[in-house]
């Protein structure tokens, strides 16, 4: 019998004599396609929510293989795997219920053949099975690749409660200008829930957990119930999710915002007879004022650990230049993985300036890691005495400059191969978008830490991480930026100042604005042109870069995909 | 009035007085986002076609920006040229009509802001609509990333014809298993038209050509009325449009096929009165006995051709290694660029053996075209000096062979910067596969030539073009494949034959098997979790790959996504 068709008087009643139920939410870091690890891991949070008499563990989107597990849709046997794993937990739900997302194979034979899904386990079985209607199709997402968009809406009922169960983008359309001709609250409101619950895996960008919050309050207002929202939380190559699961009261109070950038689990209670979340600590104050630069650094260290510990790797190796951009990863790195298993290479060249070794050397010096220097000289002069026939006359430009590049990645990845490092790319958004690397060269790396990050944002990012202890020695933050590939060179003989760069850059990739608009916003003509076309231009290259961690609402990679042959701008 | 509500005694009357419609097929090569050289193209084919008094001219699917224009179609300032290009067309259509795709602007705020469409232009203006309902949103398809799925029918009328006009995978939904649950034709069949119009970008795989036709002949079965079907010619980088324009009748004769792999344009005449289509040449033979290695011989070609001409290059380099994947490469180049366009480099180390000299030189004596041979030991010598600190007391492994590798890639990218040339991959799908190439080695490149053909395929293209003439030396076709970067090294020391590992391969990448169907299939259980573990565990490698032609109809590149990080079946 649902509560919520109790009278007040009736509700007074019972609230004295039902107990509350208990809800957990198990905010939880998962490894796609391991199935072992990640039963594992959900059983165990559903036995230590069984001792303390949960009587709902709450899981996130896709847990059950974590999420994007991308093609590996397509596999029958992945889904096998997927739904025996929800089967084995099933019996571990027998006194206590679980909601945990997963993929389910669609009955109809119209249509995709899958539902993206949250399995609701009681009873020691498969109880329910609620599936997700807006899929997004958008950016780093392409849910409407593997999954059908379900039209059938029931809520569920546990303990009594009647709950409007969603899965993560279903609570999204609010926008004014709404993606998706559907809206499932809309049609489960009306079976009257008393409490909505929404599994996520919602991934971070600087800007995305306000954007996050405020469409959970523009929900609760809407509907006037409690809601629990359990996200996903880790790294999965360059998506980095950012946890923060959080539950609001029907007033749309924050009650409880639980960590971020790490694995959590919370317990509430939910008063039956007044269908209202208690919080059993006081409220707590939201932690939404934490700076951009904070969450940018916990995001970064957060994605290369679980880049390593996820593939099974230990030790990462770097190029380390002199330059701000090097000096930055070299940090993150051994913050995230301990100093003792980062080595930092320093490879000086006729061209490098003196300041580069010593600044390189202090920074290492600061940090306890280990580093060694290898000219590049011997290689170069062997390429180019082996390339004399074809050289002779023309003068020294890129070609030569390329050469160095990639001697030095050749090397790295000569360590690499021979002494089991990773290599991390040092290569900055504001670089690549223009086209300013060397393929094969320092474009080199299996991840791009900063790839996301413009390089306004890289000092910045830099001065916030010294305020909170000095690290970077300050003359690399200060000096002009510069590639060192022939003598005297700087970027800005080539480039901009990164502060105008960057302005162009972020309105062009960022914001889709075309060159009438950029130009509109007080650019000088010919140079936001220069500056489309270079963008449009190097797709060729951004296409062979490694994945890089997404911190901002467009990164290059999975959620930017342009045409390489084109001729737009260009 | 239309002429289906007439008797036949009326039609027979009609026939005599009303000459008949004349549709012409154009089949274009479009670039993407080139809105000049596309509009001019249209409209010289618009003109040409007013000249010989047709009546209307098809063009495919979003031929007004080329087919796919991916995220440019974020770009409002995209969508703006595309509707100023397709408004210029309009005024050159006051005596004759004209169907092209372009992206349309949907009116509703609700759902997606663009409409995949087919635009009518006639009486010098844009006089209808009609947008795509079924996204394909698999493979290499993104399209619900970018447009609202269509919900509403109406036929158009010509010439007082009326005609059932859709785009594309809007005619695809005919499976047992349908993938959508929506079937635009049903809706529009209830109008009564008289002619099914479809226009589409269609990519070529080796089977494509043959699941097209049966598709396109279900539906003339379904609704009986003729067909005619305009299909986009050229590659898009690795996407591969065959052209290959069909006319059936109502009967689902096939009356005409335009041509493959070329620019083609043809007039039919649809006979008003009687509603069926007139072809002025007897009715030709259906070229679908063509075999599958001759149609991969010319979407590889024109593959290469497209890349260099679109991309404004002229010149290919390419290494040459005495084995049959670069062999087949050069060949490839030669006959897509022309041999004065064509730059071989062998560059043999300490392990490579003799005859990978001699081999590579008669097959470039055959060829005719220009070469060069560059030693690799002197910046090999110069690494190993440079890093013997590093490697003091450790085994010759994969370390030293990388170096060799990425030597090559540096020359050959050296040799690309200072002359203008562009380098070509030749890794194959089956090394590919498993991981067996050197990332920054040999899998530099601006473009995959061969990178879809498994080895066995390989050698059964190359047995097929020396059929049509013996370019290939025999000896590169019948030595034992090797890496050559140890000595006495084989392929088979490491990998089992091709023949097991690409059935192996094929089950796994093209059928999506998992291990238990693979081993059912009669392979050994080590050898398969082996291969399918080195699968999965290589999708970095790929992941910083080149475009790759795709041939197939499951391609490594944008057509296979797959998380890095995870451990499914590795």
């Amino acid at each position: 019998m649902p509560f919520f068709k109790m009278d007040f008087h009736e509700r007074a009643i019972f609230s004295l004599i039902l107990p509350p139920m208990k809800i957990a939410l198990a905010q939880l870091n998962y490894h796609i396609g391991n199935f072992e690890s990640n039963k594992e891991k959900i059983i165990r949070a559903i036995q230590k929510a069984e001792l303390e008499q949960v009587d709902l563990v709450v899981f996130a989107e896709l847990a059950i293989c974590g999420y994007p597990p991308l093609d590996f849709l397509e596999y029958p046997h992945f889904i096998s795997r997927c739904l025996e794993s929800m089967e084995d937990i099933a019996t571990h739900c027998k006194t206590i219920s679980a909601i945990i997302g997963g993929p389910a194979v669609n009955p109809d034979p119209k249509g995709k053949n899958l539902f993206n899904a949250a399995f609701v386990l009681s009873e020691g079985k498969i109880k329910q099975i609620v599936s997700k209607t807006l899929l997004p199709t958008y950016d780093v997402f392409d849910e409407y690749r593997w999954f059908e968009s379900n039209r059938t809406f029931n809520c569920i009922e546990l303990n009594g409660v009647r709950i409007a169960l969603t899965v993560c983008e279903d609570l999204w359309n609010m926008d004014e200008d709404p993606l998706y001709t559907f809206w499932p609250m809309e049609e489960l409101i009306r079976q009257q829930p008393v409490l909505m619950i929404n599994i996520a895996a919602s991934p971070f960008n600087y800007k995305h957990n306000d954007d996050r919050k405020s469409i959970l309050e523009k929900n609760v207002r809407q509907y006037q119930l409690p809601l629990i929202y359990v996200n996903q939380v880790g790294a999965q190559t360059d998506i980095i999710f950012d946890g923060g699961s959080v539950i609001y009261d029907e007033k749309a109070n924050l009650l409880k915002e639980l960590n971020y950038f790490e694995e959590d689990y919370f317990i509430c209670e939910f008063d039956v007879a007044k269908s209202k979340i208690q919080i059993e600590d006081s409220i707590i104050v939201a932690k939404n004022e934490e700076v951009k630069m904070q969450r940018i650094h916990q995001a970064l260290t957060m994605g290369i650990r679980d880049y390593f510990s996820k593939m099974g790797f230990k030790k990462a190796i770097l190029g380390l230049s002199g330059g701000i951009d090097s000096a930055l990863v070299l940090v993150l790195a051994v913050q995230a993985l301990g100093k003792e298993n980062v080595h930092a290479v320093l490879m000086p060249s006729e061209f490098s300036s003196d300041h580069s070794i010593s600044d390189s050397l202090d920074l290492v010096k600061n940090l306890g890691c280990s580093h060694e220097i290898i000219a590049i000289a011997p290689m170069y002069n062997a390429f180019i005495e082996s390339l004399k026939h074809d050289f002779e006359g023309l003068p020294f430009n890129v070609a030569e400059e390329n050469i160095q590049s990639r001697i030095r990645g050749t090397t790295l990845m000569a360590l690499s191969n021979k002494l089991g490092y990773i290599l991390l790319n040092t290569s900055n958004k504001s670089e690549l978008s223009v086209g300013y690397g060397t393929l094969y060269g320092d474009m080199c790396g299996g991840l791009s830490v900063i790839g996301d990050l413009y390089k306004t944002e890289i000092f910045v990012l830099c001065n916030y991480m010294n305020s909170v202890k000095e690290i970077i020695p300050k003359n690399i933050i200060t000096k002009p930026p510069s590639a060192e590939l022939h003598p005297g060179q700087l970027d800005s003989d080539s480039l901009p100042s990164y502060t105008i760069l960057d302005t162009i850059l972020c309105s062009y990739i960022e914001h889709a604005n075309g060159p009438d608009q950029i130009i509109a916003e007080g650019f000088d003509a010919a140079l936001v042109n220069r500056i489309l076309k270079m963008v449009n231009m190097n797709e060729w290259k951004r296409f062979q870069f490694a994945p890089i961690l997404r911190v901002s609402p467009k990164a290059f990679g999975r959620g930017r995909r342009m045409p390489i042959v084109a001729k737009y701008l260009g």
